[in-house]
C-alpha cells in the first residue's frame, strides 16, 4: 500500500510503500512458575509478553531470542510457534504482525527486567493480570494447546 | 531499522524506518491433484507457491485468500499454518517474511493463471519442478507434516 511523508527538507509529500510491521512475541513457560510477562513503561502501559520489532536483515527467530534476552535478562531456547497474530486493531499506533513463539530459558531465576521494562515476572497461566494489545488472545491459545497435549500425552500409549 | 531514500522534490535524504515487508504463501493441495504452482512472470523467473504482500490493514488470512484468487482463480479455505520463513536471503531484492498457510480449493478444476502468472497448474509433492525462494524448503516442511500426520493416524486408535 502506498503512503506518503513530508520531506523534513521541502516539506513536499514523499510516496512510501507502507507494510504492515512485523513483530514477535514469546511466551517464556515454566511448567512450575507459569508464564513471563512484563511491565511496559511506554504505551500502552500495563502488563504484557516480552516481544518487539523485527530489525530489517534479521530472522524471527534472531528477533525472538534477543527481544527476550533484552526485556526479561533471560538466555532462551524456542519451543515452537504458537500462531501469527495479524488483525489491523490488535495495536492502535500501527498495524502491526505478531509472529509469537514459545520458548524455555535456561535460568529461569535470572529474570530481571531489562529494555522498556518496568517490571517482569513469572504468572500463571490461571491467575494472568489485565494484558494490552490482543497478548491474552494469544496467551489463550497457548493455554488451550497446553492443556490438548497434555490430555492427548495420557490417552493414547502403546504400552 | 533507519534507513533512507532521497527526496524526489529537493533531491535530499529522508529517514524511514525500514522493516522485514511480511508476505504470504499459500499451499493449495489436493489429494489427488498435488500442489498448485504458478509461473511467474515477473523476476525472479520460474515456478513458485502462490502468495504475495500483505496489504497495511489487512489481516494475514484476507491476504492469503486474496492472493489465491488472484494468482489461481481458486477461491480456497485455509486449513492451517504451515510455517514462517524469513531468513534475509530468501529473496535477493529485499528482506520479506513468508507466512505460509496450507489451504484447499472449493473447485479444484477452476484454476487458471492470474495476476503476475504465465501459467499455473497441480504438481504431485513428489515431482516438482525448480522451485524460486525458498520454496523448495517450504514445501518439504509441508510433506513432511503431510507424511507425520498420515503415519500418526494409522498407528494410534481407540478400536
Amino acid at each position: 500500500m502506498l503512503g506518503s511523508k513530508p520531506c523534513p527538507h521541502c516539506g513536499k509529500d514523499v510516496v512510501i510503500y507502507r507494510n504492515p510491521v512485523p513483530t514477535v512475541d514469546i511466551i517464556i513457560f515454566d511448567p512450575q512458575r507459569g508464564v513471563v510477562l512484563i511491565e511496559r513503561n511506554n504505551p500502552p502501559l500495563g502488563w504484557a509478553l516480552p516481544g518487539g520489532f523485527v530489525d530489517y536483515g534479521e530472522s524471527l527467530e534472531h528477533a525472538a531470542v534477543r527481544e527476550a534476552r533484552e526485556e526479561t535478562g533471560l538466555e532462551v531456547s524456542l519451543t515452537g510457534l504458537v500462531g501469527v497474530y495479524s488483525m489491523p486493531w490488535r495495536d492502535d499506533r500501527q498495524h502491526t504482525i505478531s509472529i509469537t513463539y514459545s520458548a524455555v530459558a535456561s535460568d529461569p531465576g535470572a529474570l530481571a527486567a531489562g529494555d522498556d521494562a518496568g517490571n517482569a515476572r513469572f504468572f500463571q497461566l490461571d491467575a494472568l493480570p489485565d494484558l494490552v494489545f490482543d497478548h491474552r488472545d494469544i496467551l489463550g491459545d497457548f493455554s488451550s494447546k497446553i492443556l490438548r497435549l497434555q490430555t492427548s500425552s495420557t490417552v493414547c500409549s502403546t504400552d
